[in-house]
């Protein structure tokens, strides 16, 4: 920390202990990380990995450039999807061709979600949570406008459970809060649509690669996910989605694209669904965001089982308990919960400024993000964030709210995004 | 050709001095053409521009790797849809602000069906064509069994015309037919629709990039198209889509994801549609793979108006032509209409031992594809392709028909894609 003190010097034997002993400190170094930044907004794009570039070369000059269409066979795009697929079934307990890589995670709630309802007829309830992450409440109200006899009932996260009734065809809810960092009860919620008959989907956006997930566990129905955040895919990257094995074969994809049929190079004139998760499939897969992707998967994989979540919930806690001690003064409200048990990788801090102080602190390379109105949001990427980064940020945190220096932000104009 | 003869000779001129008089001569350099090969498959992946490795590079490294998440707003990420979109518009004679990129084919056919659907109630037909591309079927059968009463009626194309009437709400064509080469009078079916009251969408998969196209002039609503064809996107290339500009407004997507919002970063739990063609984006859009695009796009921007649709009638022309007086003898039928008028940029020739065939022409540096049943296409991109290549193409087709090689690769096994 700035002050130096004999409290100072013992905070920092602490941190270089808790760095020095990190079993996921070797990660570090396969990712680019520009000098004089500390970067935590992995949860909203994750940071390069080092191998991608050489990758995508790779994949432009010899699969595309040299391969050409014969690729799709002897570079085996064709298995792609599913491969890439299964990679990330490992990560969140899903079983091998459970999982695919497709579209966005937009219309990937689109497909699973109306799947669900279409398998739930004389339902006419698609439950979610108020202030849900944008465009799965805009994904659900667009569904909805579809069928006149389908209501969408948006509750308070805290008045999910007992919102779920036998009218329920489908719950779609997101794993990790976006703004709050709030964790929902996979288990428990899962269990509660079970009891009454209906299906849920679980947004994991905000948890592969950061938080623990295991679906088969919690017996979890459909997922989908984003492979630009803790996936470290790139942006934009494809997402990917889940579906139990026993539910497979029941559910059919609205959007019945060609990659979707049993037998797309059959050209045949009718639609006939793929007996397995590649139904679930629409057009030709995105195959240089993909096999970006797939390095960013294969990283994680490499990291030993729970170091990734363990890691997670000390770098979050480390953080809160540092702001809580050294900006204690200013007037910031931490709305992410401090039982480790309920929060997932990022911690947001509440505060009317947020816009301004989140300019200052990046103009000081302490990237985080603000989520309007007064949201500043800071992800802690296991893979590549350090202890000595969290500590860092607190530091010029403090001295941001202290010297006042997010006043000259204070401009009323915004960024598109930030 | 092969013998040597007076007539061989004459030939050997005159595809010099196509070649040497080619305005489009100088775009062979700016693709990256594998040695030996003689690539007649851009119609089902466009080569690799030499230009495309470069951008990514520096995509991935300075935009992503170096600029993190700024470079939403410090590159222009947030821009790109549209800017690549007013690209493509250009191409297809439409206006800027009426074109944007996303997601593939198949789900920009589902949003933009849907959405016209939507807009004529009380209309209970979707028209297509009967052998129409799989994908195109596929996502209308999808559609048809989302609503009990909405019937999906598949006509031979030559019935198209008078299967248009007033309980038709919406048409859904493919311009340039991507197994006979067959182009749709895009103005007259659409004039037609329009005085029967129905909507038409169009899907530009084998035309953009190739053959003439004017979507203003033949007053079309709405029209799809591929970005890994004759864009010369790279493999899943991110597709495109066109709303006429008075209908932007009547018409909203069903798939009303984030991106499609007025205003995605005001994070308000109300979906309200953007009141531009951005309410047609659904989720993040795909940044590696669009920004490859581009550089494809702009290559075909840089060509003379028109110069582009010549080569492709003059390509296609030549090698029906050659194939008629080198193949005679062989029982070959060409069934791309042979009135440039009505065929796209691709020739299909039908043979019962097609697969084997064209296995023979790849083994030889010959690279068409393969359409079940017996279908041999080869496709004219008129940016790289020259009229050597055309030559060369016949004179081994020749050979290969001649000497029966092809014999050896009636294996009855087949490649997945080929």
């Amino acid at each position: 920390m700035l002050v130096s003190n004999p409290l100072a010097e013992m905070l920092d034997e602490r941190i270089k202990s808790l760095d020095s002993t990190d079993p996921l400190r070797s990660f570090r170094s396969r990712f680019f990380l520009p000098k004089g930044v500390v970067y935590l907004d992995g949860n909203s794009l994750g940071a390069l990995p080092v191998a991608t570039a050489g990758r995508l070369q790779q994949v432009v000059n010899e699969e595309w450039g040299a391969g050409l269409i014969k690729s799709w066979n002897s570079h085996d795009w064709i298995g792609a999807t599913q491969r890439v697929g299964n990679k990330i079934a490992t990560l969140i307990g899903a079983k091998p061709g459970e999982v695919t890589v497709a579209d966005s995670t937009s219309v990937n709630i689109f497909k699973l979600l109306l799947a669900a309802i279409s398998n739930k007829p004389g339902r006419n309830i698609i439950l979610t949570e108020a202030g849900n992450f944008p465009t799965d409440l805009y994904i659900a109200q667009g569904i909805s406008g579809l069928f006149p006899n389908l209501n969408l009932l948006a509750v308070p996260g805290s008045k999910i459970l007992e919102g779920i009734n036998d009218q329920v065809a489908a719950i779609l809810l997101t794993h990790v809060h976006y703004k709050t960092g709030y964790k929902h009860n996979l288990a428990e919620i899962t269990r509660r649509a079970h009891q009454c008959g209906a299906l849920i989907v679980w947004d994991l956006s905000h948890s592969v690669g950061a938080v623990d997930v295991n679906l088969a566990m919690a017996q979890v129905d459909l997922a989908v996910g984003c492979g630009y955040k803790y996936l470290n895919g790139g942006p934009g990257a494809p997402a990917f989605l889940f579906v139990a094995k026993h539910l497979q074969g029941q559910l059919r994809s609205p959007i019945a694209g060609w990659f979707g049929h049993a037998a797309p190079f059959e050209f045949s004139d009718e639609f006939l669904p793929a007996p397995n998760i590649s139904r679930f499939l629409s057009g030709t897969p995105p195959i240089l965001g993909l096999l970006a992707l797939e390095v960013g998967v294969d990283l994680l994989m490499e990291a030993p089982l729970n170091a990734v979540s363990k890691k997670s919930q000390k770098l979050t806690a480390l953080f809160i308990d540092l702001v809580e001690s050294y900006c204690e003064e200013f007037d910031l409200e931490i709305v992410t919960p401090k039982n480790p048990e309920l929060r997932g990788s990022h911690v947001s801090i509440k505060h009317e400024q947020g816009y301004a102080i989140v300019q200052a602190l990046i103009a000081r390379g302490i990237v985080g993000d603000f989520r309007s109105p007064d949201i500043m949001r800071f992800g802690f990427a296991p893979l590549y964030t350090s202890y000595e980064d969290v500590s860092r940020a607190v530091d010029i945190l403090s001295d941001v709210m202290r010297t006042e220096s997010w006043r000259e932000f204070d401009t009323g104009i915004r960024d598109k995004v930030t």
